[in-house]
């Protein structure tokens, strides 16, 4: 946007500084609105989508998985990256039904979200399913994950008083509660 | 807790992979709960904090930031990464009062968040400010904010509409809802 001229950053160059198994990182060297430079590092992630499953009874199906990096176990909504060329709607569908065995008859697109600006690309694009059918899940290997049915009210509950910290999930709770 | 031990991944040995100005880089390989090994890569963070700064006629304090990872403006509650030794509090009222000028009398803990579960370690505590007196701004060097004073319904509408992505900032716009 024109207006938006005295905030923007331009790119000057950069370079890839790390190609990991999972995170990729770049640096940019940046010119700043006022002219002067400066560095900027960030995640180049492929983008995600999220998945927000309404079971036949109201309540939504989670996941409970370890997450190394913050050394416990979250309740998630399912999500998973997206492969490459892969639309969002079938990536939902393959992440709920490999995580969770579920296949779902009707799927709304809701929007997105950006979980962590200040140093990475990924985007989340989230998903409404309902009208649910259980199944077998098909775990990639390596991912251990089980699922739990929590109503939306228990959800809420569980962000205020701290047992549900995931952003995306309490983002997804929040989608939850607007779509009910 | 002991009934998540079918789900715990366990450090064998890792190092740091990349140490740049912003973003600190860990790789580790982890021992999976069915004794197989896994590479695990996540960014080491300080900590943050996010404060909901609530303004005399109800409407609150946002922040417009050019974000370079994602090339736009985003709108976003006021945060910011403590500082070595710094109390939550104490990082809360200077990252409010660098980066928009207000002081606020009344500070309230609510609870946290954390951004990005996968791939690093980050967690972004949140509070509520009320109670506020402007002032004067006293951004860093390099950094470009405005400030903008917008109601809960317009954010609540912003985030169906998909104007607001920040998913810190939808995790505070929840929280907004559940503290009105």
């Amino acid at each position: 946007m024109q207006d938006d001229q005295h905030l923007i950053e331009t790119r000057i160059d950069g370079e890839r500084v790390y190609d990991g198994a999972l995170l990729h990182i770049n640096r940019d060297n940046v010119r700043l609105p006022d002219g002067s430079q400066a560095v900027r590092e960030y995640v180049v992630h492929p983008g995600a989508v999220m998945v927000i499953p309404v079971l036949p009874d109201g309540r939504l199906l989670m996941e409970r998985q370890f997450r190394y990096p913050l050394n416990r176990v979250f309740i998630e909504f399912p999500a998973g990256k997206l492969d490459a060329g892969e639309s969002l709607l079938a990536c939902a569908q393959r992440e709920l039904e490999e995580e969770t065995g579920y296949t779902a008859a009707q799927w709304d697109y809701l929007g997105l979200i950006h979980p962590v600006i200040s140093y990475a690309t990924e985007e989340i694009h989230l998903f409404l399913a309902r009208e649910l059918t259980a199944g077998e899940a098909k775990l990639d290997e390596g991912e251990f994950v089980e699922t739990v049915a929590i109503s939306l009210n228990a959800l809420v509950a569980g962000v205020l008083d701290g047992t549900i910290t995931d952003a995306k999930t309490v983002a997804g709770v929040f989608w939850a509660q607007q779509k009910r």
